[in-house]
């Protein structure tokens, strides 16, 4: 199964496309970072990051795409921006008839290392080792996407089993 | 000139379409409010968002699009999904290369009562003079989204010299 992992954001967006199947070796695809003119119009920078997004997501052609959860405990100056940017990728999921999941930051993190504490190098060094990259992988702002993929390709059979049993998320 | 407006949300999204001439009493073109199932993944409520926005757009042709602003201040459980509607109408605006704005609920309120602090009975009843109506416009939940079209209407000319200024906004 192939995962696209979205660390939503206007300025900056992680994208990470990776590929796993039950007992091997997650594999690293693809990882960037996209950005959006902070001079551009709101509309202006959400057509672009949509273009981005599309783009990432029809070279990588996922079965599955994963995407940050958006909290009103985040950083209020940014939030909207966030929430906007997310949508988008949601948009871009759903159009393409994708299965979309969101997970919490902490849900990433526990999938990852085990706690929904761990901190930034910690997750680093987990995603490094979980892909047997012989350095971290680059660029560093795309880390949170490729650990938000990785999680959710080990959840998203957990989750379907949930769906068929009729439970909802 | 035409102007779509968009008071967002995922529950109900209000939807407004005015013109107007310099010199001329503005006319109501039509109004509704659009939903999108709550039992629905958030992909696919963003998704059935774009095409009822879309479809309102298309059958109006407006020269421009105003959608209301998304403040942190506003009520933190629904925000998230507040700020997601509102990008996915600045998208449908900036994919048609319309110009969009955003107007908060203060501006919008002076701009068709005279006072920011006006209720809703207020606007409502400006908005239904200011159209000619008999009787308030139906449904009620679209009024936003017409006192903020309205709002745009006579903005429009305003913000179009301050960009030509070299101001941003």
């Amino acid at each position: 199964m192939r995962v696209v992992g979205v660390d939503p954001g206007l300025t900056r967006c992680g994208l990470a496309a990776v590929e796993g199947a039950p007992g091997r070796r997650a594999q690293l695809l693809g990882a960037t970072v996209v950005r959006t003119a902070p001079d551009a119009t709101l509309a202006q920078r959400l057509c672009s990051l949509e273009a981005q997004i599309e783009e990432f997501v029809d070279s990588h052609r996922p079965d599955q795409i994963a995407v940050e959860a958006v909290f009103s405990q985040h950083n209020t100056a940014t939030i909207i921006g966030t929430a906007q940017a997310s949508g988008v990728a949601l948009l871009v999921g759903g159009r393409r008839a994708l299965p979309t999941a969101t997970h919490t930051p902490t849900e990433v993190k526990a999938g990852v290392t085990g706690s929904g504490r761990a901190d930034k190098q910690q997750v680093a060094r987990m995603v490094t080792s979980i892909l047997g990259l012989s350095a971290p992988p680059r660029p560093v702002d795309a880390t949170d996407a490729l650990a938000l993929a990785l999680a959710h390709l080990w959840q998203a059979p957990v989750l379907a089993r949930r769906r068929l049993a009729g439970a909802r998320r």
